[in-house]
């Protein structure tokens, strides 16, 4: 839940005034979305989002970002487009923050996964990758590989009031998963944070993707591993090979996965969810008690990373 | 800001079901309103609000709120109109709570209020009491001059840690508003809550007036003493005479205050005050410090008192 920065109508009507989108009819804060604040905007032009970027997000980032999008939704991509103003710009400042204005995608993201959405995440997924093969900046994962060591640092003063031996515990697996860690699979640019809160559904048919400000390049098949980590686990705890074999099955049917990125399936699974248990973890042993919004609880990540590792190779994961 | 309860894919199309406004197209928490969950619902029939009403709102309240916007919107007023299923009825449950839709509104509140916002909202609440008279059914005011000793009583223990005597300067102040409160005022259905965000403008007309949650059967010229606290203060905390002239005039030029109305202006200021210090100072006594909601000051509204207490009467208010 998040609108972090309020807009004033005197600013909202010059900021539209660089657009030729019309004057504003309905300007309501989103409820979705925890690092920047958005507003459904509506305009004598059409329905849009709003965005005013937040602190979590590095300004010098936005390009990149906005031109994925772009690159992505002018290729057919079911994506949010940056709507440039009448100077060309996409990105400009908006009370005291870096804003844009992106399109709006009709559709409802599922609160509750079922199996029929993942074919759908799989191959969207796999077109995603396959599409961003031609933009050719790239952007660093800040919370890929060489983000986790230093992550888990962080958490080390606290990190065993959430479970004893907690730290100990991970301190052994992310050895473990650097020193097991590919580095000749094929790397692109990758969503990163594509979890059921980012797709939009219409009647079981997948209507658009958004919230690319995760986004980076790295190991394509590390964004598989992310969405087995975010789609295919059941509230219990249980890894669903039915959900996990039709995302993994679709994927590979638009993007054909090698025998090295198969094999590398479980460790790429490890490094996903250690990764979110690991930003977890953080928000947890950072965020006050009375604090009225929800920590996520880390340790759901640690059950996942133990699945993984009894994997032996991408047939765990349904195939 | 406020999503409290998350609404499944298939509790949102059962429930949709119930209606004949066809499937959803689109569906987002709106991070507005405190009390209830509201999402902005799209689909193939229109744009509406989804309402799940939360704790803080008594169902046995709901018919009364529900059929008091129906009767106002039918008659012209723009409101949400709440939105009847198949069966005749406009409330209903989703997700373990009651829920209505109503119909959207176009517009944008202003985040910042100008003079030329404060005739259109007189007139506007002039209209709606006027409109109301031939509801029948009335609800007693929970937060109004009943409710406020109690509410003091239960600011009590820790009130002072606000302010060191807050609570004296307010058992004094309390005392003199029970004393000196009018009994024989014309009495109608109020909007009890019209503060900026709850009023929608394009291009400076007003467009709507939402959230009728706190409405209830008091003083028709309390309401307008909400309005003047609501409207008429600068953020430095000065009394604006112009906005207050120009609210309170377009109000008498639609509904004309009695000599007992004008005499009794100061007092019920005094009232409408007290009532928004109070509850913002039993929230500020009870959130706990690490919170992330913002806690409304409630000694703006000491401020607003001692402004009152020094008027002699309507005139004050820049009549």
């Amino acid at each position: 839940m998040a609108v972090y920065t309020e807009v004033t109508d005197e600013a909202l009507a010059e900021f539209l005034a660089n657009y030729a989108v019309g004057d504003a009819i309905a300007f309501r804060g989103i409820a979705e979305g925890v690092e920047n604040s958005n507003y459904s905007l509506r305009t004598s032009a059409g329905d849009f989002i709003l965005t005013l970027y937040e602190k979590r997000v590095d300004p010098a980032d936005l390009p990149w970002f906005l031109g994925l999008m772009e690159h992505l939704a002018r290729r057919g991509l079911s994506c949010p487009l940056p709507v440039a103003g009448r100077d060309g710009q996409a990105l400009r400042e908006l009370a005291g923050r870096k804003a844009a204005i992106t399109t709006f995608l009709p559709g409802v993201w599922p609160r509750r996964v079922r199996a029929e959405h993942c074919a759908p995440v799989g191959a969207a997924l796999a077109t995603l990758h396959r599409t961003g093969t031609d933009f050719l900046p790239t952007r660093a994962n800040a919370l890929g590989l060489a983000g986790w060591a230093p992550l888990l640092d962080r958490c080390r003063a606290s990190g065993d009031d959430v479970q004893l031996g907690l730290i100990g515990e991970l301190d052994a697996i992310l050895a473990n998963i650097l020193a097991r860690w590919p580095c000749d699979l094929p790397v692109g640019h990758i969503h990163a944070d594509l979890f059921p809160d980012n797709v939009f559904f219409l009647q079981d048919k997948l209507s658009g993707i958004i919230d690319f400000y995760f986004a980076a390049t790295d190991i394509l098949a590390y964004d598989i591993a992310i969405c087995l980590n975010a789609w295919c686990f059941e509230p219990d705890g249980a890894f669903n090979a039915t959900k996990a074999r039709a995302l993994l099955g679709a994927y590979h049917a638009v993007r054909p996965l090698s025998e090295a990125e198969r094999t590398a399936l479980p460790i790429l699974c490890q490094g996903a969810a250690i990764r979110f248990l690991l930003t977890r973890l953080y928000d947890w042993v950072n965020t006050p008690p009375g604090a009225l919004v929800t920590r996520k609880d880390p340790l759901e990540y640690l059950r996942r990373l133990r699945f993984h590792r009894g994997a032996k190779d991408w047939q765990a994961y349904g195939i």
